[in-house]
């Protein structure tokens, strides 16, 4: 676990090869280890969340424990994997990653010397959080690029959206307090808020409901206010996506006559009949 | 049910014409005939969900049994017409459809023979997948061929989506699971995924609700969550609709001045006034 | 009541003058006089609705008795001066607003010689379908006509989005149906429709919900599907009414220049500054 | 509080500056003021809903009400300061947010006087009102500028929607209480109103479900017909914000070479490469 220079790292072909292969996507083994990583991942978490199952447990227990600890040794490879390879050992244990990476095969060995049965479970449920990792692997569809500038483009317009709703939310919850009282179920105004949260997102789980004629007024108006603001965050979205199709299709331009706004599955101008290069943002895909 | 070579069956003039009316959906016979069929189908259908009622059942239960013999004893003739006029009956009877078709008869037949209540029930539902032969009509429907282009073009970001959605409720739900425990609900994780999907479709049934502070602050963060996505798939849809409008709409052109775009329901060139060809989708229709 | 002659008709100038404001809406009185009705209508059957809250009804019985029978003479009077001023009041009197002019006061007569109580309110409600009387005004309205053609327009496909999504409800009623059964609340299939229309359309009652692992899931994906299938609809008429908006501005052009697409508010030509005409649809307003 | 002449009270370089920090939003320091109150006001307000929770009273009853008193302090400054430097102190006090100003800090002074416990909680909830006074910051924000032009260009569509909505409710719930009646839980017409709207909404808390056959299909019906008409207002709204956002591309218009359309974030005209001018609506932001 020494902290090789780089230079001297370069020079080491295995190392380089797995480097590509764990960290790197751009090679087909690389993108296939990653698949093989979010395999690993996903049946992991899916063991930890079908043992809370009292059935399962009871029927499956020993078989599920062998597979958590299979999974563990696999990550725990992996890590050790990682470490070696990377060019700076130090820095990647202490990033981000490194430390998810670590946290998700720390709580099985924890579980050995500290056997209470909640500690272990909370601790189990970090492993969750490797699932962001997968999230890396959606940079490289222009798709999710796509989405995501379109919602980092509206982001403003929707933050100043929901700062208003809050607004609304905050008067709301206040007033039905005051008009239902604890003897309806709004027992504070945190309740409340949390009535009209229920209320206005047109989820009406039914557990708090208001049971005066004004209240039942007040929550009326609260629902048809949720029903249709919600038309404003998909008008703005909606707009900055139709954008963003069109800009990505103005990203190409034919060579030979200079015509803009090509389709992303053409493969000619429709102008003048030259082939067009492959689109930008997909020729990594 | 020998299977004649197409060649000589070509010469048959019956088989021909009922290969047209059943088979095909180009003539007026051909129309209408699955426009019977279809009646048939929800008739029968209709038939078994009606039965499930009790009251039903007792009334009208003699009725309803001979008319599913009848509604039987029509889909066994139009199976036999279909074998007989096959190009290829083999082939058709290995087919999706013909499968389909099989299975739509065979339950009632079954049922002389196997008199177990429920067994006849499920094999009779599965007369609910001919409707699915019905699809194949929305094929001449334009519009049907532009919502399905819209659709398949957005399908890798609506994929995208769901992905990075079904990541946020795995951990949404781990977190609640912790958090409510099974003393107020929360009995395992699954359950807990249920929970969540409830949750952020906004659908809230409230045979499951957040008791602890906590949890039900979680659970507001999950509403405003689920509230705000939906507008994402709204937004990638109906730009790609928008889009194949417009394409649509390129797709004639006016034969005299060449001008693109005109609308669907225009029949004259807005530029020069000449007369434009029928819209291409629809000239089947 | 004589069927007098047009011609003759269109001496009168009293009747000429009363058929412009009761039945016309150029005029201003004409407007007027529909905005008092539609008061009319709504205070009335706000007295229906008010009358069945028990308290209301012990309180102010006699007072609501005392104003329901002043807006059945004032009804009479219009539908007498209706009858008067018609060109044809045989052809009014049996044409759908005639009738539904006469329902509108027939139940208070009626209610004398029939007292019993809950006939009278079936036909009372009756009165409610003059409301559409008031739909009338809003073909006056260019902001109306815009949303009726983009509906129109996207009528077609919102047909095949609805029957699509019924043939999938069909479906899952009877998959729901036989795995969860009656001991679980779904007793019958077209109970089981309910409990999917309840669910697909994220609605949640909670009245019926899923208690087998295997119905939550099936619940789950039902909910996942209407959540997202709700985009379908919207990307439809937002497309539509995009169309519209720019339709309605192409109906515009320079008299000057022959530039279209000017926007509804422009009073300039923002090409040439020439002076354009009021737009098309609001020159009524 | 002198009611001096704008003349000599410009002179005074204090009061100026006072002004421009507190009523003027221009300078950063006017900004950070505002920033500072709202930061005030949030706090004072999650007070006041802490307190209605029994446990967080019981435990820090005490220092909540030290805490509150010296938001009322803060509160009571401010208005002082905001009276000695405003150019017109009587005009600006009895103003709508001199009025709200002062009703944000009375509660506390009155409960003094009158401990009555749910009078003192009605009145310090309309502290609340001054959190509107925030709203006049968004103004600053273009976003906030463009989203509310694209909510008053498509109210007067958006209205006539709800109109339709409210008949369709209205007729709806008068069929409903007559279907299900008294003995289902429609007591009256006007609940039944409420369980209208809570339905068309899609909330769907189940405190009031329809328990006869045709009930549940016309409630099916009413769910369909909410879960489709959502998409009116998003349709409308984001037809609206799609204009609005060409709008404001269009207001910025290259001095070389006159073309328009360019991007908001673009720096450079990407026809001709000459520098652009800043965007008009950012540039105050």
């Amino acid at each position: 676990m020494s902290n090789t220079a780089p230079a001297a790292d370069h020079d080491n072909p295995l190392k380089k090869k797995l480097r590509e292969v764990i960290f790197g996507t751009e090679t087909p083994a690389g993108r296939h280890f990653d698949l093989a990583l979010i395999a690993c991942i996903i049946c992991s978490v899916a063991l930890v969340y079908l043992d809370t199952v009292a059935e399962i447990h009871q029927a499956y227990g020993t078989w599920i424990y062998l597979l958590e600890w299979l999974f563990t040794l696999i990550f725990t490879v992996e890590y050790g994997l990682r470490l070696y390879c990377s060019t700076n050992p130090l820095r990647y244990s202490l990033s981000f990653y490194g430390i998810v990476d670590l946290l998700s095969i720390l709580p099985s060995y924890l579980a050995l010397f500290f056997p209470g049965a909640n500690m272990t479970l909370v601790i189990r449920v970090l492993r969750l959080f490797r699932i962001f990792r997968v999230l890396k692997l959606l940079r490289y569809l222009s798709e999710g690029n796509m989405l995501l500038r379109a919602m980092l483009e509206s982001s403003r317009k929707v933050f100043i959206f929901f700062f208003s709703v809050s607004l609304i939310v905050m008067v709301l919850s206040a007033v039905m307090y005051v008009i239902e009282g604890p003897a309806n179920g709004f027992t504070s105004i945190p309740k409340s808020v949390y009535w009209t949260i229920v209320t206005i997102t047109t989820v009406g789980y039914g557990d708090i409901t208001p049971q005066t004629s004004l209240g039942q007024a007040i929550a009326a108006f609260t629902m048809l206010l949720g029903y249709s603001i919600i038309a404003i965050p998909t008008g703005i979205l909606t707009a900055e996506i139709g954008q963003e199709i069109n800009r990505n299709r103005d990203l190409r331009r034919c060579a030979n006559c200079l015509k803009k706004g090509h389709e992303l599955a053409a493969h000619y101008c429709d102008n003048c009949g030259s082939e067009l290069e492959a689109p930008l943002s997909e020729s990594t895909d």
